[in-house]
């Protein structure tokens, strides 16, 4: 590792992220249906009221039997047991098992008063009225006991977790049929800039296709949010301050792209922000995605995240700043990132003073990552090619092949 | 490690999942908006149109110039010229640099012929309709070239590839309006069961709350599918019938749990696939999840799964399996998994001739994974606690401490 001193001008990544995360109210909790309920987070810390299961049953298709009446049986002294009844899954009957007997069960059903253990079928042999079995059996054996998943008063999901698939599932198995939560984000994502046409059209000289909107609304759908595009705005401070406007009615969090750099009256966005207030520009310590700004607008005080118009750069900026204000609104734990220590399979290089963040490309198991080439802040064909961020520190300007590096997975 | 041989009467995870996908049509494709291609996956190469960018351009805010004319720019030797123009982004004029002279330009203005780099505004001292330079300039310096991202005839994205985010943000820039794809499939997710109630009512005796179509359903839409619960089915052979029937009208992939196991006449959606023909039952070398069908039902030869009713084998076989016949329906890439190698942080048990998927626990920095305690496949609140899954081969009984074994995480 080749070492530099951080830049002292800079606003770090860990800084900024901490400001987003302190500076955002988290979104007023609602009880949601579980069906509304995915993608948002817990409210509150939920416990069960009930136990899982709500009472002892068999975890087989077998018999329920008293396991003292198979004690002593083997192959050589089979133990025949008179079959006096079936208690399938969902049977809301009371079974009563007399010693010296024993009761068809199904997975799922409730074992009866008198059992205590299940002996699956595949172990028996059935006959007229009658069941063979040729070994015995522990007490509890197949037996899923009450409350042996959850018991009543079990912490289910602490507040602030996200509610995923499992999450949703073990809320319906405890019987909630709604839950405290902090709802899914609406996030308005707009992109600015007088060079943006849309997909589909054709171009004018000087001009390209607008995909940061796009790339952006997505990402934050995948990440939970409700997220839509309002309509390009050109570089006009007036239009740009009027759509920003009508979407504080309408968004829990704005995303804009572009506008933010060093151009003065052109960087409407910049322009149009400082005029509103409450804004504040920053150069964040990192590469790319170096021009930031943040403020919270209007009554609502809602949050403005305003990223550079790089294509890469705006993709990083979200993953990093979009995600924590997210978490933020649904009351999530503090943003932090969570990457793995990976073996760097070629060597990096990252300006002085600035955390960069590389696309690279990870080995079958995960073991090394490859950097990619092409990692200019416009090329977005290589962000679609990478499938890990390698991350180099402040303090870092070169790493080689075999070092351990941090690195940040981009699917599952 | 102990090792015991694999047992013979069981099919192979790896051979079920590779007749699953070898057994599944892809749907048919459809040129689909970027909007509606979410989820969806590529029905064909797709190239580029166009160079990305489609004109050399600026990086950074600052002075479009000819490199010649700051050769010998230094501190102590400035160079200073006067401002004949400005160039902002989206600007549709032909610009053209005559020697001697410099044109400010904006972050994505096009280059004005004549320039060949482009000065940051941070290196400049700007006076009264001139800049001072003070360092000289590489040719290219801040310049991104036609190309540079991405040449006309690239490939964009392979036939097959998921359209996430990063995906669309590609297809936008490159101007697709649309693009062919096979689409989020539609999947109906049917819990079976006379024990099933609904959660927010209460239970009768025998009953637990229904869980697993809520969770099946939510983990298909994560991975890209539109999927439904039609209302749970008690154990009725003819309902369980009509409902499959019904949804073969609705459904591109059915997914049921329970009802699969040993049985018999209570086994409602095995004895009403049997009669249906064309599903084929097995026990698959696996635990959780051993008991599976899988067939191709109806004119429309539309796939069907039956999972195990247990939440935890319901929800890793949907993993293994359901994931496949997603990918095999949007023709992704043959169905295999994708573990990282991780040395256990404790012993762990497998039942010899299964593929065991236990539920672990990662820690900071993915180093390590610890195997949580009750495994067993009615423990659904370990599994909301585990962030991954532990696999330990066929042949392996027992795994210690320090080994490295395979890992599934459940979450990016």
């Amino acid at each position: 590792m080749h070492s530099h001193p951080p830049a002292g001008d800079l606003q770090s990544v860990d800084e900024y992220l901490a400001e987003i995360s302190a500076a955002i109210t988290p979104l007023a909790p609602r009880e949601l249906s579980l069906a509304d309920a995915e993608g948002a987070r817990a409210a509150a810390d939920i416990t069960a009221g009930y136990a899982l299961p709500p009472f002892d049953n068999s975890a087989m298709d077998g018999f329920a039997v008293l396991a003292a009446d198979l004690a002593g049986a083997s192959t050589e002294r089979p133990v025949t047991l008179p079959v006096t009844g079936e208690v399938p899954a969902g049977d809301t009957r009371e079974h009563r098992l007399e010693p010296g007997h024993c009761l068809r069960i199904m997975t799922g059903a409730p074992l009866p008063a008198g059992a205590d253990a299940v002996v699956p079928v595949e172990l028996t042999e059935s006959g007229d009225g009658q069941v063979t079995f040729r070994a015995p059996v522990e007490p509890g054996g197949s037996v899923r006991l009450t409350g042996s998943d959850v018991r009543p008063g079990d912490l289910l999901l602490t507040a602030g977790t996200r509610i995923g698939p499992v999450e949703l599932g073990l809320l319906a198995a405890a019987g909630h049929a709604t839950v405290p939560a902090r709802p899914r984000p609406r996030v308005a994502v707009i992109a600015t800039g007088n060079e943006l046409a849309e997909p589909g059209t054709p171009l004018a000289r000087g001009q390209i296709w607008e995909s940061n909107s796009t790339m952006l609304a997505a990402a934050a759908r995948a990440d939970g949010a409700d997220a839509y595009r309002p309509a390009a705005v050109p570089d006009d401070k007036a239009k740009v301050l009027a759509m920003i406007e009508a979407e504080l009615g309408h968004a829990d969090l704005l995303i804009t792209s572009g506008g933010v750099s060093m151009g003065g009256e052109h960087d409407v966005v910049k322009a149009a922000l400082l005029e509103f207030g409450e804004v504040r520009f920053r150069k964040i310590a990192m590469q790319p995605g170096m021009p930031q700004g943040f403020g919270l607008l209007g009554g609502g005080r809602t949050p403005i995240l305003t990223l550079p118009g790089n294509p890469v750069s705006a993709y990083i900026s979200y993953l990093l700043f979009g995600r924590a204000a997210l978490n933020a609104l649904q009351g999530g734990p503090a943003a932090r990132l969570e990457p793995t220590r990976i073996a760097l399979a070629g060597p990096v290089r990252s300006p002085g003073g600035k955390r960069s963040f590389l696309r690279g490309v990870l080995s079958a198991g995960r073991t090394s990552v490859s950097p990619l080439t092409g990692q200019a802040s416009h090329q977005l064909a290589t962000l679609a090619k990478a499938d890990a961020l390698i991350i180099v520190p402040e303090e870092v300007t070169a790493m080689t092949a075999g070092e351990l590096a941090d690195v940040l997975f981009l699917h599952v």
